[in-house]
């Protein structure tokens, strides 16, 4: 059998991330007792030497294939815990110093509208990212979350009118994989950073109560971002914390944006 | 010359639409003695008879390239005009039945900010699109354009408060290939049937204008997919009118919208 | 209560589709004995009489979640069964005389890989459509799929060598609601109709059964197109099929296109 | 006058950045005494104090329509010297320690077919961005550059077949302002590096030499991606060069990525 990857390639340059992207699988995770199903769009990558040609591909997707396979003598509790399960098959099959997985996905979260107290689902994106070096195993977990901001600038200068527009919540955290973090939380931090937190379903004494929360908590972008960034830093402990907030404002064609960081 | 297109297909059906999309040049316009120029993506089909195995496709190209090489000798003044062109060359080069092409692009409009006067370029989504049958020329224009909409209903259970968000106005008009209609006069009707127009700069005052007028216009999105009809049959004749709002909620996850259609 | 919603519009035009778009949430669907999870993009629409200024946006929604909320007493047994479900809700709660439902989601397939026979899961785009007219029920499924194509042209004129891509087929049915049509046999059908068939996990025994088909088995956009339509015609009686592929050419920056249609 | 944005914000975070994304505009560029026209997506920001609740966002709008409207007296030879005026402007109106602009745009670059030797035009996507930290101007060029990959494993173990598709290179170069770089000398190195360079028009001949050249330059994304980094060292001088390759193959979903860097 011919291994062209192990061949020398021509210019012996190290190569920081070789892989594949945008592979879609059907996964199951058990958390907290409850059934998710996900249809991911998975990366995973590896370093490759500089005096091999090539990275043999099809061992990463039989990572991901045997981890999966392995569903009913072992199940995975979270994503994270199922992209280190595949790096550690990976790392059986092939040799690497450092290896990344992400799993895109959505998450659904039972909730209950704020005036009528109906129940409605709300689904988010999320990213979970599992990355290891050899030695340390490092997960960094993202949820994008949708809200609005009102402007207190022309709130303050136009008696009681000003604009609002819908706008999205970034929040990503990097931090040891043994340190437990709910998606669930994430969500939650971020969607208190907003003027207010929109849902699905509203009758209109729900959407009264929006109105009168967006008029009642004005804010800028800059606002949401450092919010999320303080009410993230009080309640997720050794964990480098960045933060976004994109607003497509309502009268400009244009969004506004800002983005911080900090660690704890 | 092997020619593989001129033979037997195995199935001897018609197809519809045979061609190329996703196809970027760059082009030249002289509209109203303005230079414009466009990278548009271009989509160039034509029918193909159930006898033949395929169409040749370099034909379809070369008819964009050499309509856009005899720009020294003659100019063109508008996307549809050279589409025309090009409609006209492939018929040399290819046996059709219909034939169809399709521009998207962006068209700068300059205006003045509505209380400071300022002056700012606003860019718009357009299509504009050929058929030929053989016999007639038709055209369909259209254009997409940012505006927002501020919510009667809440404005009235809220005492002044509502809830407001960017919006999409989509205005397309089918006509025969003579009647004149410019795409600045579609992007205006467009712009004046929102809760109110919007703007890339606006200095305070610009902003307090728009507020202002926002809570003085509330509008639903059907109300604004019907005032881009009843403007567009005001202004252009003998012309399939249809229209679509979509408003990108700031109080829910999802957008709502309406769509509908006249003729003049 | 002010019913806004029931005023008289500024200009009395009826519009053809009033609702919701991009709307997500998670169902369950129980098909042939095997638990389906999707969390699809939602869209539903109505008409809206030309004397009434809007729909009640809010009952759209309604009629999903309580749908939803019946599963424990009522199982869907798939995604237009529940669209149907949905749209007798709605009628109940709003009145009108088109409705539609849309569900854009994913679709999971088993396979075995063609040479070593492994376990792979496949994804594949799904939309599924229920219309309602007050009378009559009709449904639309659709499926997009990838596959590839090797230019026959080009191997005729090379000696045994030619380009080769990644292609996009996709089939659309329109039916009668009770005419029984699997998504699952309408992807098998695009895929019968590439160059070859594509797969997640690829052994270099698959892969080279794979580039021997290929090479075996050249088409153009047309060829697969007529594929398509072929096969379906042949397999789903009674319906109006619509056949797209695109191939993202691999010489080429465009992509090349062809649609065709036909009536069983 | 009220200035919401100089209050104290309620968490003294500072933000790293804070400004405006996809804002659209009609720019001309006098390069190489020819005129090139761009529509970019603008994105600017500023670092933002901890103890200032807002940045004056339209601060950073006029400072583009400024530097625009001085085109008169004050012609832009590139987009990243027009960066730089921006945020010279900029400084003049708003303090902050660090700014950047991007703009998101497109290339035409004018080629011959590689046999028949026709004219025809290319399109590449490009970004140009320029940073400022009160000292230093620094600037990033990129550019993605559609090619093709013909499979060297494939071909090895197949007699003279393999799998081919197509593929995405990407260049990008941080360097000091004044360091001269042509974004034509970096699609130029990114085409080099694929098995073959693709074309909009290809007559038969074109396309005979193109499918011999691929079978003749066979190439992993890991060769595609040295490739880019050893002619683009060999080329610029003083330099961060970090590259990407994205192959859309042909025979699986999913796609295959590399990437890596080095320092000239």
């Amino acid at each position: 059998m011919i291994e062209t990857q192990e061949k020398s390639p021509k210019f012996p340059l190290r190569l920081e991330k070789v892989g594949i992207i945008n592979l879609k699988t059907l996964i199951k995770i058990e958390r907290y007792n409850k059934e998710f199903r996900h249809i991911p769009t998975i990366n995973i990558f590896m370093d490759l030497d500089k005096l091999k040609k090539g990275v043999h591909m099809s061992r990463l997707i039989e990572s991901i294939t045997e981890a999966l396979g392995e569903e009913v003598t072992q199940e995975h509790y979270s994503l994270e815990q199922l992209g280190k399960h595949i790096l550690e098959k990976l790392k059986e099959k092939h040799h690497f110093q450092k290896a990344v997985i992400e799993f895109e996905s959505e998450l659904p979260v039972y909730e209950k509208t704020p005036a009528s107290l109906k129940d409605t689902i709300e689904i988010h994106e999320i990213t979970v990212k599992v990355l290891n070096d050899g030695k340390t195993w490092v997960k960094t977990l993202k949820v994008s979350v949708l809200g609005n901001t009102a402007c207190p600038h022309a709130l303050s200068v136009n008696k009681g009118k000003t604009h609002i527009q819908r706008a999205v919540g970034i929040l990503e955290i990097t931090t040891d994989f043994t340190n437990e973090i709910a998606l669930e939380d994430m969500v939650d931090a971020v969607e208190r950073s907003f003027s207010s937190k929109v849902y699905t379903l509203l009758k209109t004494e729900d959407e009264s109560y929006i109105v009168q929360k967006m008029f009642e908590n004005p804010l800028f972008v800059e606002d949401v971002c450092r919010n999320i960034l303080a009410l993230a830093s009080k309640q997720f402990g050794n964990c480098e914390i960045h933060a976004k907030c994109i607003s497509h404002e309502s009268i400009h064609r244009h969004n506004v944006y800002a983005e911080g960081s900090v660690k704890t």
